[in-house]
């Protein structure tokens, strides 16, 4: 099976701008193009890089074939010598970035691509697709992992997102730590456990709310998680526990003032000796309301529209910027708009996490045209992720997400309020990089 | 080229509900399900359908082949018979629903699927992430269309977005109105204009802002758009006219304060007799900033983050829900949930919008399990997309987009205000169906 194209996942822009630069021979520059974010939105404390395995995987599949370039003939975007230029598209630089699970900072280098302008700047749209959807979604996740505490988290917001970014949803919030999607096609592309109960829809197909209880629990064994708001809660908790005996596996609610209902639910299964009984709650949680609940006896959370959307805040405010590029004599020149609103500082980037020896962070610190200043302590953040075209990182999701464990461990416990706020650590550029 | 299979972006949970109503016998119980919002969130005033005829796409290519199959056997989904239902899985039913570019209100039954409750629950997600993301998208564009009134909109929010979401934004804002993308895939597979200017990368890229426009100019014609605040936009402005002379195409701003801004730029281009060259704004817009420069001599608007992301309403709130089976005999019963805050309305839904004398929109109005009572001034809204299995409903983007307009119309004048609201439109159930 052919692997789709991620070719024209692109803005115009950057295949007319390649196509002037191929006429006058800058194309060929050498360049440094970096990914970061000016500002944490919705004032996150920190945020949670995710994607970029994803973004390593659609790089593969970036290529220009006979398809992509009929169809750029046809619409006439490029003239045939960039067409040409484009058929033998190969990725021949490198790239450095924070692996997923890292957090970040504003202006975190949270990718770095070097290579010729024209092998660079094409790759501007396709990575930061894929980084700002991610990263929104990690971070969101992230927050919600953290109001949860030890309770398990399932990622259930398919419906609510883009059939495909659902996909990719589902991956961020397992970097997060999720425990679980009930997405199938993330479980087959990604390995993540799937898992599920059942919808009202399947109670309403029965004449009785035990008949359709008695064909789940025949059919997934007593273990199952029956919703049991389709009409009276307290009974359909007895009528649960009469057919599936103190072997229940859980309850779903999903409707209705959770933390009250959450205590009678959980004092009439105990009456009724389901003691090991679950119960799962899922009705428009975001991390606020999963806080929120940590008093009720609940045992896990399932949320869907909140973390697909980044609970506010659905894109990350990466942008990519060159920040350097060869002259005529091929010198490397550090360079960066000048505009008031928008800020950003040219110069290959070098980033380390300052740790004191308590092993708490205490800063990002950034080099600029070399690696700052370091003790033993500090932690070098930026990993090798392509060298000249070939991709050498590779890791599982559960690489990512002890990665974001340990790195959440070094933030100051500020790291774990909900409350709007600057970010937990500050940026520092190190004016002595060596 | 085999089109990948839309099967597992799907819920887990529909096929263990297949599962057990396969052994009980339910699955082949006649359905009716809907798809509608119970709210327009954000103090929308209404909301435009799109992402029909991409579900109706995506439905064809819904298919578990041996992949899909295999894949399930091992995640131990569903078991052996579950899996033999699966792999002739093939919708057989009916599909009714308003077209893309229609707008709709709480509880217009946006979608409804008729057939047995096998084939038709399985269906779910998939049609919910399509219509939460696109119909999202189209409310906001629409928006920003009003808001622009005679100037066109660009659609350019790709790199914030996912990868694939981005296509199915261009799609959906070119329905609601916008005048192209800068997206090429959203060129090759739905025909929609791409357009583009060049990034700051471009200029940057040069050892002077005038080799870069002369590049850009030499390679694309004086008609081209520069890009001209990377330094200094005065300067810019002079140098961009000096090699463009009056054919100069247009220019872009990306920062600053765009109002002032846009009127020296105007000025200038005026005083070196560039008076056809255009004026477009870029900035972080969403629909109140393009509605703060209608005063601005601004030609167009090219609009990003807050088009993708919904402007603040990432999703629709979709639902689909069970509204009628079969019992025993056959019969078909009207079914909903009764829960408190979960309002829905069991029974087949019928649609048309109550126009008055002038062709003005007064209610629209929804009969159960009949049409409901009208005059030959309504309009039926419902349309016949899928029957026995078999898509009949094809239509170009520009049928929706001229729908979206007409639609619009007939609304009342406060639909086209920005401000939180109630929907203009109240949605009222007529009892006297016929």
């Amino acid at each position: 099976m052919t692997t789709p194209s991620t070719a024209l996942l692109t803005d115009r822009y950057e295949l007319t701008m390649l196509q002037a630069t191929l006429r006058n021979g800058t194309a060929q520059r050498r360049s440094v193009f970096e990914l970061f974010a000016r500002r944490l939105s919705g004032g996150r404390r920190y945020g949670v890089v995710a994607g970029v395995g994803r973004a390593l995987d659609a790089l593969a599949e970036f290529r220009f074939g006979e398809d992509e370039l009929a169809w750029l003939r046809e619409a006439e975007v490029v003239d045939d010598a960039t067409l040409d230029w484009l058929a033998d598209y190969q990725f021949t630089g490198s790239i450095w970035g924070y692996p997923d699970g890292e957090v970040y900072f504003p202006h975190s280098p949270v990718m770095i691509v070097e290579g010729t302008f024209a092998e660079s700047v094409v790759l501007e749209t396709l990575l930061l697709s894929v980084l700002n959807h991610d990263a929104a979604i990690a971070t969101a996740a992230s927050r919600m992992i953290t109001a949860a505490g030890d309770r398990p988290c399932i990622e259930m917001g398919s419906r609510r997102t883009h059939e495909a970014a659902a996909v990719a949803a589902a991956r961020a919030a397992y970097i997060a730590g999720f425990a679980a999607t009930s997405n199938l096609e993330a479980g087959r592309t990604f390995g993540i456990p799937t898992t599920g109960t059942s919808a009202h829809s399947f109670t309403l197909l029965h004449d009785t709310e035990r008949e359709a209880f008695e064909a789940q629990v025949r059919s997934l064994g007593p273990g199952t998680t029956l919703l049991v708001d389709t009409y009276d809660i307290p009974e359909a908790i007895r009528t649960a526990v009469d057919l599936a005996g103190d072997e229940l596996g859980g309850v779903r609610l999903d409707s209705g003032d959770l933390v009250s209902l959450a205590r009678t639910v959980r004092q009439q299964l105990d009456e009724l000796g389901a003691e090991q009984t679950r119960i799962t709650v899922t009705s428009d949680l975001d991390e606020y309301a999963i806080a929120a609940l940590a008093v009720a006896p609940v045992d896990g959370y399932g949320v869907g529209t909140s973390l697909v959307t980044g609970s506010g805040v659905p894109t990350s405010g990466f942008v990519y910027k060159l920040v350097s590029r060869a002259d005529d004599d091929g010198r490397m020149v550090s360079v960066a708009k000048r505009s008031q609103d928008k800020v950003s500082v040219g110069g290959r980037k070098y980033a380390l996490r300052r740790l004191g020896p308590n092993g708490r962070a205490q800063a990002e610190v950034i080099g600029v045209d070399g690696t700052p200043v370091h003790d033993e302590n500090d932690r070098s953040l930026l990993v090798e992720l392509v060298r000249d075209g070939k991709r050498i990182h590779h890791e599982s999701l559960e690489d990512s997400r002890a990665r974001l464990r340990s790195s959440l461990a070094e933030l100051p416990a500020s790291a774990r309020q909900l409350s709007k706020s600057d970010p937990v650590l500050e940026t520092v550029y190190e004016e002595n990089a060596s």
